[in-house]
C-alpha cells in the first residue's frame, strides 16, 4: 500500500517507510493528505476497530488511549493526528508543499486556524457524524435535539469562515496550510455520507474553497485507498 | 498592568509591548504563564464578559467566535490560546525558556501531549469546571449525570499520565514545555474551586508533576495579578 517513493531512508540497506497504524477514518485520512502532499512514502498498518486491536497491550503500548492512528517514522512514535501533521510539516519543511508558510507571522495564522478546527468545527461535525452515520453501528439511538444543536452551532462556524474567505483564498492566508487539510475529511462526511452538503453549497466562498481543496490530487489519492 | 521588562521594541520612541485582550480565564491564564516564562513584556486589555462586551462588534472584529483571549503584537493579531503560545515560543525561542524541545523529535512529543491536554484532558476537566463552578452564574440546573461521567473519564486520562510520567519528568519528556504549561490553569481549578484535589494526589507521579508545574515562577505571578 506504499504510495509515494520522492523521500526514503535506508538502514542496512533495508528500505524504511512511515508506518500509518490505522483504520479507514477521518483522522487516519488527515495524516495520509498530509504525508502525500510532502512526498513521503508510507505503508498503511490496519487495525480493526471491529476486533477490538486499538486495546490489544501491544497497540496500546503505542497509544495509550487505544484510537487510531499512530505512525512510526524509524523508531519513532507518535500519535494525535494533528501532532503527527505538525510534526511532518516541520521535519520536511523544504520537500512538498509547504503547510507551515513562510514566517512566523503566516505559521501564527495555520496555528490559529488548526485550533479553531479542531476546537470550534470538529466537535460539531463529529456530532453529526456519530449521530447520523455511526449511532446504529455503534448500537445507540441517535440524539436528534444533539443533531440540530450540532448543526445550528456549525453553521455559526460556517458564516464566520465565509468571511473569513471573503479575505483571504484559503483560512490562514492566500496558502494551503495545514489548517485547510485538517478539515477535509470530515467536510467530506458532511458533504456525502451525512447529506449536509447544503451547508457548504449555500455559503459561495465556502464552496468554492471545498471545491479548491477537495480537488487537490493529495486527497484523491487518499480517496482512491 | 505590565509585568515584564525583559523584551520590548520601540516605533518612532513609543514602547511596544504584547496586548492581551480577556477577563481573569483559564484560556487567558494559559497565555500569561507562557508570556512570562518566554520574558515578553505584556499590557491586559480587561473584555468584561459580564457587559458582553466580548459581542461588540469592535471585538468581534478582533475576535469573530466572541471567546477570549486575544493579543496583538505590534500589528499582529492571533486568537485561540494554543495557538497563541505555540507562536510566541517559535518567534521567541532562543530567548525565556525554551517550550517546544531542542529537536525536531522533541518538539512532535510536545505536539502530541498539546494534543492530548487539548481532545483528552480539556473536555472532561472543562465539563467539571462549568457544571461545578459556573452552572449557578450561568443560570442552568449542573447535570449530575455528566459531572459523574466527566470524572470517570478524566480519572482514565489521569491514569495514563501517571504511566507517561513513570518514563519522563514531564509530559514530552524531561524538559517543561508547552504542554505542561497547557494543564496548568485548569488542574488549579481542579485541585480548588472544583474540590477534586484526590484526583491528583491519589496519583504518585501526577502529584509530584502537579507540585514542579504549579510552583514555577511564572504560575505565581499569574495567580497575583
Amino acid at each position: 500500500m506504499c504510495l509515494i517513493w520522492l523521500y526514503y531512508f535506508e538502514i542496512q540497506g533495508k528500505k524504511m517507510v512511515v508506518k500509518v497504524y490505522g483504520a479507514a477514518s477521518a483522522s487516519v485520512n488527515r495524516v495520509l493528505i498530509c504525508l502525500i502532499e510532502k512526498g513521503i512514502e508510507f505503508e498503511t498498518v490496519p487495525v480493526d476497530l471491529n476486533k477490538g486491536e486499538n486495546r490489544n497491550p501491544e497497540y496500546l503500548n503505542l497509544q495509550p488511549f487505544g484510537v487510531v492512528p499512530v505512525i512510526q517514522d524509524g523508531d519513532y512514535t507518535l500519535y494525535e493526528s494533528r501532532a503527527i501533521i505538525r510534526y511532518f510539516a516541520e521535519k520536511y519543511k523544504f520537500q512538498g508543499t509547504d503547510l507551515h508558510g513562510k514566517s512566523n507571522e503566516e505559521r501564527g495564522q495555520v496555528e490559529q486556524w488548526l485550533e479553531v478546527e479542531a476546537q470550534n468545527y470538529h466537535p460539531h461535525v463529529y456530532n453529526l457524524a456519530i449521530h447520523i452515520l455511526f449511532a446504529s453501528v455503534l448500537g445507540f439511538a441517535p440524539d436528534e435535539k444533539l443533531i440540530q444543536e450540532s448543526e445550528e452551532k456549525l453553521a455559526k462556524v460556517l458564516d464566520i469562515y465565509e468571511d473569513r474567505l471573503a479575505k483571504s483564498k484559503y483560512l490562514a492566508g492566500d496558502f494551503f496550510s495545514l489548517a485547510d487539510l485538517s478539515h477535509i475529511p470530515f467536510i467530506h462526511y458532511l458533504v456525502g455520507a451525512i447529506k449536509k452538503e447544503y451547508m457548504i453549497r449555500s455559503r459561495k466562498r465556502v464552496s468554492c474553497w471545498w471545491d479548491d481543496i477537495s480537488n487537490r490530487p493529495s486527497w484523491k489519492k487518499v480517496l482512491q485507498l
